[in-house]
């Protein structure tokens, strides 16, 4: 309830759209209901919130929560695995489910919708500074999110560059062609096969990292003064390219769990021209939230509905924790107005800068882009990058990797829970490497942020996560680096700073 | 007489500008008179030009000269070492200047520009297919102009790189910082300073290539919409840039020996609003011609009247054949509205994508632009070049290329000698790797690419150097890649299909 997503201004805003008429109960479902197990699953995770049931409290038994629901045994058992995978029950061996919430809570859905408008990206500044203290030698690196840097190949990674270098000779020092080398667009398409996926190497293009993708990908779409609906919170890459291209950045309620809410996106449709939406559909930066299939798919079918095109970010599709994979978006597209943008950056090498973008119908004209943009992207790196691939060294390195991550999550989860004010709400991410941390309404994490980097920590403070004014008492802390002492040590002085902050500056 | 440039339509602009009443042969000193060696340089070239003097023919001496004139001895010397710069004349050891034209002539001066619109880059297609040749294995690589892969440095590079990776391990997967590694950015600076250019690693931007150095200087200044002045002809490269971004490309006359015309320009700010220049201002592509100092900084000095930015493209900076480096446009500004992009892609690895932009006045805007359009370049990549710099090995290649280039444009231009229709005009080129070749004016240059391609052969046709309809009956020939017998077929093969379409297709 400490969030700004409910002050006043917003529930004035949800009052004139005619909505003050629902009952409260009746709110928390009702852009839900259409899934019987989701009413459960509502259910449930309210009373969790609200303390109505507590850490370690047994659930109701799948017969019992059936009867009293009025719904099937299976839909029940639908429900407590839903959860279960969201992490706020654990199912024990002939026991039954269990509440399982650490004693901090979770960062939970807010509710009905704030409307909001098409504005400039207003962060800028901030992100200058925090740019420069990611690359300040020393700094515990808290800040920027690199998974890959928990487990580094870099071994097997030189290994196979130096055989590349060797074999290609003065070839390697030359242009790679502009959609990229074809070896590698072959390789991406084809772990894409592996997960069922309709893509051909054809369809690849080769780009500086993923942030070149969207930026070519948008300009495939909109053109400057278009708006842009993005998730809120949302990536800040991908509000400074929306804004360095001279486009609207509007913002859309977005849920830890079930994602873009479709009925804010739908009363987004109804007011504004919205050129394009450009969505982390899959796991959202920072909330680090799987979002279900189905609520993607009802995503996509509404797109199609109103011809605006998606362009997906699926960096993190290959960093999932329970190894499934998630479809790409494009799977529950008719017409192939998806896009979408990804890299190695997060899974393996961000320093190589090579992504890549899947451009469906505007396939001719990105190439056109990439190629005004930046001619091709580095040659040596696509070929090491194909090989690593072809080898199954890449395989074998996201198996190492993906423990890790996990195990760093729970490390970093286990270290606010000791240190940072009782009121921290912590995300649970389901894969990734960020955590995302709601303080309260109060705390100002632009100032937490200069304190902590006095301190020698590097952090996002959550302001960089929204166009304007919003995320302030919110904090990103990334996991992506080996766990150390250095690191333990660093989230026991954030959680005094922020002891201290939320008592130098009280409500 | 047979350029496109010479049409009625252009003599008929040229009338209404009311420049009818001014004499034949006054027309040919105008624009240059305020330079009295210049007028000397003019009369002798033009006198080459109509055939007045022919290759062979000894000039009057400098002191008959001084008479004849009516300007002093020196003013003369000055003329015929300007003249012997351009390649016209010969000095012999105690006999004099010689014309010293080859049969073949050289691409010369069109004389008054024609009035020209704002436009939308027309040739994107043409653009598609010629690099998709450029690609294709075992074709002829006379299309892409790589000038290193003349004498590649690959052994000593890849030795760099090696050393890097052991040093830096897993450090050289992470990203590099937004502006680039401080070491490459500090050891770009110090040539410079080397060559008294006032420059600190601070102002330095390392780029994706000059190509998104340019993306990003255009966006410092210019919006979609806003007219940009580039040199006619000038780099495809940089037109397809000004149409991404949604601007409108205005062609400026440009001399291949005194660059852009100063008076074409003047008169286009006149007539226009024009945001910025993006001009190649020392050495232009295709032309491979080197402007003079005096006509670069009275350039400068017109911009700045207007106050309308430079975005100069120093690539071939390095790559002047008589060992001088032309000073950047920055010198001979008053104030900080010079922009220099420029990258290591013709000197040493295109591959790299490495290249640099110095912004100016707008250093924190270009970061930012930097940052969102693909967060930073190729660690690995950059911190070899620096330390490939910082050991003396770039200059050493540097050593080693020059002699390489300048033998193979010899041996290219004596090809086309031998083997094209005798009415060929041919470059004759400073520095770079490439010839420029003006034919008789119904030659179709898109025509003869496709039957080049045909045969195996890549070439650049003249039309893509315009944004519309220009310089169709002009090529692109590269000769940086090894001289070689397939190289000298080629040019044979290129002749005979050459005169077979100017006598198919006669005029």
């Amino acid at each position: 309830m400490n969030s700004d997503d409910r002050n006043p201004i917003a529930s004035g805003e949800a009052t004139e759209m005619g909505s003050h008429a629902v009952p409260k109960d009746a709110a928390r479902f009702d852009h839900q209901s259409h899934y019987l197990y989701q009413r459960v699953v509502d259910l449930i995770r309210n009373q969790i919130i609200d303390d109505t049931l507590n850490t370690g409290d047994r659930l109701p038994s799948l017969r019992s929560m059936s009867v009293q629901m009025q719904v099937s045994i299976p839909t029940v058992r639908q429900a407590y695995l839903e959860l279960e995978r969201q992490g706020f029950i654990q199912a024990k061996a002939k026991s039954g489910y269990f509440v399982q919430m650490p004693a901090r809570r979770q960062i939970v859905s807010k509710g009905r919708s704030q409307r909001r408008q098409p504005c400039k990206v207003r962060c800028r500044q901030l992100l200058d500074k925090v740019y420069d203290a990611v690359h300040q030698p020393g700094v515990v690196p808290l800040g920027i999110a690199i998974p890959c840097m928990a487990q580094p190949a870099t071994k097997t990674l030189h290994r196979t560059m130096k055989r590349v270098m060797t074999r290609t000779q003065e070839q390697i020092l030359s242009y790679a062609p502009t959609a990229g080398d074809a070896s590698l667009r072959s390789q991406i398409a084809f772990r894409y096969q592996q997960q069922f996926e309709q893509v051909h190497g054809d369809q690849v293009i080769i780009t500086n990292g993923a942030q070149e993708a969207t930026a070519i990908a948008l300009q495939c779409c909109a053109k400057p003064g278009d708006i842009i609906a993005v998730e809120s919170p949302s990536y800040h890459g991908h509000m400074e390219i929306i804004e360095s291209l001279g486009m609207l950045v509007l913002e859309i309620e977005t849920d830890p769990v079930t994602g873009v809410s479709i009925q804010s996106l739908e009363q987004a449709f109804a007011r504004h021209d919205i050129k394009a939406c450009l969505f982390s559909s899959a796991m959202n930066n920072p909330l680090g939230s799987l979002t279900r299939d189905d609520d993607r798919a009802a995503l996509v079918r509404l797109l199609e509905t109103h011809q605006v095109p998606l362009i997906e970010d699926d960096v993190y599709g290959e960093l999932i924790y329970n190894g499934r994979r998630p479809p790409l978006a494009r799977r529950y597209a008719q017409s192939d107005l998806v896009m979408t943008c990804s890299s190695f950056a997060k899974t393996l090498a961000p320093g190589y800068r090579i992504g890549w973008l899947l451009a469906g119908r505007h396939h001719e004209r990105a190439c056109q882009i990439k190629r005004a943009l930046s001619c091709s992207s580095g040659l040596l790196q696509q070929l090491t990058l194909s090989e690593f691939l072809a080898s199954g060294e890449y395989d074998r390195h996201l198996k190492r990797l993906m423990p890790v991550l996990k195990n760093n999550a729970q490390r970093m989860r286990a270290a606010i829970e000791d240190h940072f004010p009782h009121s921290t709400r912590v995300s649970q991410p389901q894969g990734g490497s960020v955590l995302w941390l709601e303080l309260e309404r109060h705390f100002d994490s632009r100032r937490f942020f200069d304190d902590a980097l006095e301190q020698g920590i590097s952090l996002m403070p959550g302001a960089i996560f929204a166009a304007a004014d919003r995320f302030n008492n919110y904090l990103r802390l990334s996991y992506g680096h080996p766990w150390s002492d250095a690191m333990e040590d660093a989230i026991q002085r954030l959680g005094q700073l922020a002891h201290l902050a939320l008592e130098q500056h009280p409500k």
